[in-house]
This record gives C-alpha cells, structure tokens and sequence, in this order.
C-alpha cells in the first residue's frame, strides 16, 4: 500500500517514540558506558534465584500457570502481593491489581478516565514514557512547576481550580527524571487539594526502596480518606523490569474499570511472572536482596555526585536521597541534545533534559543513571562527560 | 469517594466486562464439566518441559532476560519467530512483533487505526473478547452475516461500500465461534476487496494448527500484495495461555505503529516467556507436541458431535474440521441465556451464544468447547444438556 491510503488514529498525531528507547539502539555497543536507561545493575539482577524459582514453580503449579489466569491476578500472588502493598504503602488498600509492568498502570488508568482534550497534571519535568502514554490518550497534559521539595503547592492549586484536572500523576520518591522526593507537607497538600477538588491522584512509586540516605515519607495513599489516590507499584527496579510486574492498588470502582480495561488489553499478565515475584515475596528474600543492592547503588550515587563536584562552573545537579538518577543543570547556552551524539561517540550515553519537559525547552538540563555503571565506568564515563562539556562551553 | 464525584471515561459507557470472564467466576468449582472457555487441554499444557526451559534459559541467558528488553522483542525469539511466521503465514512477512497474547495485537491495531466513529466490520457473530476491545476504541462496529463458507461475498461487498470500514475482522480458520473454515475463494474475495477499497484485515489465526479433518487452507496474508493483511498469531492453543505469547505479522508501517503504541501498554512482553516460546521453536518441539494433542482433541470433538446427534429434534451443529468449539443452534423459543444458570446448577457450563453478536439476539445459540474435558465429562456433561434442552423445548 502506499502510506497517503492508509489513515492512522489521531492519537498517533506527533507520537515519534520514546527518546529513550530510540537512545537504547543507538547506543547498543558493548564497549558503551550508559547513563541512559533507569536499568538495574547486572549484579542486581537474581538470574540463579529466578531460574530456581520458575523451574520450582512449574513443577509444582504448571498446569495453572500454563492454563488461562484471572485478570484479577494469579491467585497466590494476589494474596502476597496485598500484604506485600499494604506494608509499602502504609495502608491496607481496598482492591490490588497485578499488572504487566507499571507502565501498564498508566495505561489502564488513564484509558479508565481520560477523555480526548482532559487534562492531566503532570510535575515539570516528569517521566517521559507516561508522557508518551499521556499523548496517545490525546489528554491536554498540563505541566506543573517544583522545586527541591518537589511540586509547589500555590502553584498545584492554581493549576487545578484553572485546569479542573481529571487526574495528577506524581512520583514522590526519588523523582524520574530529578531524583528529588517530596516532602510530607506537600504530600499532605496533594491529598488535601485531590480531596477538595475531586480529581485522581497517581502515585507512581517504583523507587521507594531504594532509598541510601535519610528516611522514608508515608506515601500520599495513606494520608488520602476517600479514595482519590491511585498507587502504582513495580517490582521492576528491585527484582526484575525483564518480568514485567507491577501493580495498581486504590479504590474498588476504579480498579473494577482497570480489570475490564486489562481484559482486552492482555486479558491478564503471564502467571509465570507473577509466580515467580510471588516466591521472591513467600521466601522474603527482598529485605536482604534489596540491602546488597541499596548497598552498591548508594557506592555508585556517591562517586558520581564526586564526580559532578569537578564539572564546569555553573553546573548545578540534584542530590537524590534514594532511587536511580540525578539531574544535572549544565551552564546556560550549553545543549545537551546535539552533545549527545558526540557524548556517544565517545561511548559515553545520557538522556538530554528536554524530553521530560510536557512543552520542552530547557536545553542544558540531562538525567544521569548511576544504577546501571560500576565504579570504574562511572569514573570513566563521567571524565568524558567533564571534558565534553568543557569544550562546548559559551 | 461517591461514584458520583468520579466521572469514568466513555470509551466504558456500556462496557460490563467479557461475559466468558464472568463465566468463568461462576463456574469455578472442583465438580464443573466446563464447555465454555477455550482452554487448552491440562494434558496438552507441557509443565515438565517448560520448567526444563525456564531453568535453562534463565541460567544460560538469566542477566539479559531480567534486564529491560527491547519492545521489538527478545532477539533470539524474534529469529526464531520470524522463521516460524513465515511457515505458518505462507509468506516472508515484512515485519514481526511478539505481544502480550493476540489480545494485545488487536488492542494494538485498534490504536493504531480506531478514532471514535470509525467502522470495523466483523463476522456474525465473532470472538466476543475482541468485540470488547474494538468497543473500548468507540468504533462502529457492523456484523456481516456468514454461512457455511464463512463471511458471504457480496454482503462483504455491500458492507463495504455503504461503511467504509478502517478494518475488517476475521478468523478463517475453525472460527470462534462457529468452528467454521473460510473457503478457498471467500478468502481470495477477501483479500481483493481489502486491495481494492483499502481496508485493513485482521486475520485472527490463533487455530490453525489444530486441524483434526481436511486440508490446510492459505492464509489471507498470503494472497495479498499491498500489505493490507495483518496476520494475528498466537502459541496460546498450541503451547500455553498462561504465558501469553502471541504475534503480529504485516506492513512495517503499521508494525512501526504498533511498536510505538506497545511502548505505552507493556513496554515490552516479558522476557521470560519469550525466551521459553522461543526453545520450543528452536528446539523443533511443537511438531510431535501438536500431533499428540490433535490426536486427543479429534477424539473429544468426534465425541461432542455423536453426543449432538441424539439432541432435541430441531437442534443444528456445525461439524468443525479443527480448533477447539461446535457452534449449536437450539430449537426456536430456547433461549441458551437463562438456561446457563439452570445448567451451572447441574455442574456443566457453556457460553450462551448471544454474547458472540454484535447487535445480540439469537438467544437459542450456544458455544461448545471440547478441548478442555476428558470423553467421559462429554458424555455425562452432554448428558446433562441434552436432557435439560428436552425439558425447555416448547
């Protein structure tokens, strides 16, 4: 066929892909050091574990593992994953959805609520990847400004009695891309204003255990009474994001919406990775998993934020507490989008700022991941970003 | 909250959930003969050997399968998967994306084409699931009657000029669910058509390896020149639902389309059970493993067929060559609906066949599933029916 005699929806209109996964193939070479992605360390990953898990779990429970599951979960993993949520939430929620991944939560909440031309608030910057998911949805994505402290609430509430959002999507913890946390006033401030003004909050926690300094906040969810705040869960950064597991927890009529979004949406996710996270949770064995690798990651935060120490003047970059990145403010007139290519061709890989911003702009600004580096590389990779960025000074 | 104070998007006005789903819940009891999903056999569900593969490929290549992947897929399963869909389309297909089970390939093409209003036509009656789904993009959806053959040409035609279709829907092969098998030249027609008035069709394939009479027929895809043909595959029927592993083949076009839109639902399908799908393909395991179970399941479906013959004067069934139901049209004046509830009490389960309809009507139809049940089951759970048929007939 030829490309004028076929007619994609509307929601395609200026959808180009995530940068991010479009930065993954340029930089598929084995001798590149990556900042890009958000992904685990290697070492991270429990490969001899998983294998004993799955050949266990098939063996003992194969023919309802194989078989069609229930969209509401596979049923042991359902029962671990609510104790599992209500203690890291900090509240026993009425109804748990395991999900393909939490990118799969956005999904379902937003194809749940959102109508072509609704908005959603969004922190400026935020996760690019629920901004894509945003877009296809056609929402009317309302950027919100923060600070260290996270969203500023003048600023939220102005935004919400203009805007009367459908929903706000937020990450408290360790913040994709700044790696800045909410503090508790303002969490308190979202509960309140999302009481007040009736709209959905989404409360996008991935990172939460993966705190090296300082001390953990409630989540909003617990602070919420009526049912406002929506959690997202994600097994992705502390087991595995290969296995795809995450879930929704909140409010029964909405997680009712989200299972019958989910049945056509992959009718339920693959029981054998439910199994698996399912042991990961029966055997405890995340407490001890997620302190070796809390361990190594705080190791590898700490060298890079040394290594920030001895960039140009007039850079400035967040000191995340916890979670995977940092965000790094280059001196005005430097950007970090066309440097990219030259930063990979000296192997080394970011994501320039600009792609989390809901309107763009903000050229000198990159997300470093330190999670996915060891030491050396670290050292390495940050001395070519140093030297880079020099050259290219104003 | 009050239900009140939430406003659910509208793509949900009308939407109560797939009633297989809801069938399912009810039916969920040790001593239920259950003709009504389309689950696979327990026999034909290889726990032994998946347990095997799941340990191997996550000690071989654990690292790779835990860390993100690529939304394209996990390479080695793209290989092998291109070369299996070439086998089974007939034809080297531009492009190839694994997804989440065929659930997520329809969910996909219904993003990537569906604005609200737009007109997909279907068989009548159809796969109910994927109704669901093309109702949660808004479309206009117009059933096109079908008879022994499958869908009637010049209704086709007629369809297709009057509504303009964006897409067509289609299982030629032991359709769900009639178990009927579109001709030879009905699939010629459709693919002419498709070229002619640009339209894309949807050939949904996930039976075409279980055929127990007859002759394979080519697929669609394989007689068409432009690309208009996106070929729906999927390993539920023939290696496992519960890990859901399915395909779609087509334009690069529409494929990039639908990659992107992927990158929003699930990221990508878990590495894992890729992996797993791909060491059936590699290691040429389905062959002997697809001869056994359709040794097994001619045998249930020659028995449900000389169970029908001793039905209620009146009654009609279709005599599939393959795949995994018998469609039955009960005497006028029975209506399958009501009776379900009465059969559910006498522990045998089916699905009214009103579900299959996209305007509903035809209440004294009902789908029969003869994979899932051993020979005696049929004969008592058949029994069952037969006698409580009898006692409803007018």
């Amino acid at each position: 066929m030829n490309a004028e005699e076929l007619h994609f929806s509307t929601r395609f209109d200026g959808i180009t892909g995530s940068a991010i996964r479009e930065i993954f193939k340029m930089i598929d070479q084995p001798d590149m050091i990556s900042f890009a992605g958000g992904n685990p360390s290697p070492s991270a990953l429990p490969d001899a574990v998983a294998a004993e898990i799955a050949q266990d779990v098939l063996q003992r429970d194969g023919k309802r593992i194989l078989q069609y599951g229930a969209t509401e979960g596979y049923p042991p993993f359902l029962e671990s994953l609510t104790a599992y949520a209500e203690k890291a939430i900090g509240k026993k929620m009425p109804s748990v959805l395991p999900v393909t991944g939490s990118t799969q939560a956005m999904d379902l909440l937003c194809k749940c609520l959102i109508n072509p031309g609704d908005t959603i608030l969004v922190e400026d910057p935020t996760f690019l990847g629920n901004l894509q998911c945003m877009h296809l949805y056609e929402a009317n994505i309302v950027p919100v400004p923060g600070d260290e402290e996270g969203l500023v609430p003048e600023l939220l509430e102005e935004a919400v009695k203009e805007h009367h959002p459908k929903m706000l999507y937020v990450i408290p913890n360790f913040q994709n891309p700044t790696g800045r946390t909410m503090s508790l006033s303002r969490r308190q401030t979202v509960a309140r204003l999302a009481a007040e003004y009736h709209f959905v909050v989404a409360e996008d926690d991935p990172y939460r255990d993966l705190r090296y300094h300082g001390t953990s906040l409630p989540s909003i969810a617990s602070m919420d009474q009526d049912g406002w705040v929506v959690f997202l869960g994600s097994f992705s950064k502390i087991i595995s994001p290969g296995l795809r597991v995450g879930y929704i927890a909140g409010d029964s009529t909405i997680l009712r919406k989200c299972t019958l979004g989910k049945q056509s949406s992959d009718l339920h996710t693959a029981n054998l990775t439910q199994a698996i996270v399912d042991q990961f949770l029966r055997r405890d064995l995340l407490p001890a998993h997620i302190e070796r690798i809390c361990k190594d990651y705080k190791e590898q935060l700490d060298s890079m934020l040394s290594e920030l120490e001895t960039f140009p003047e007039g850079t400035s970059f967040t000191r995340p507490e916890g979670g995977l990145f940092i965000w790094v403010t280059l001196p005005e007139g430097i950007d970090a989008k066309p440097l990219l290519e030259e930063a990979v061709k000296r192997h080394v890989a970011y994501v320039p700022g600009t792609h989390f911003y809901a309107l763009g702009g903000h050229e000198n600004t990159l997300r470093l991941n330190f999670s996915n580096s060891t030491l050396p590389q670290i050292h390495e990779g940050m001395g070519t970003l140093r030297q880079l960025f020099r050259e290219h000074l104003g």
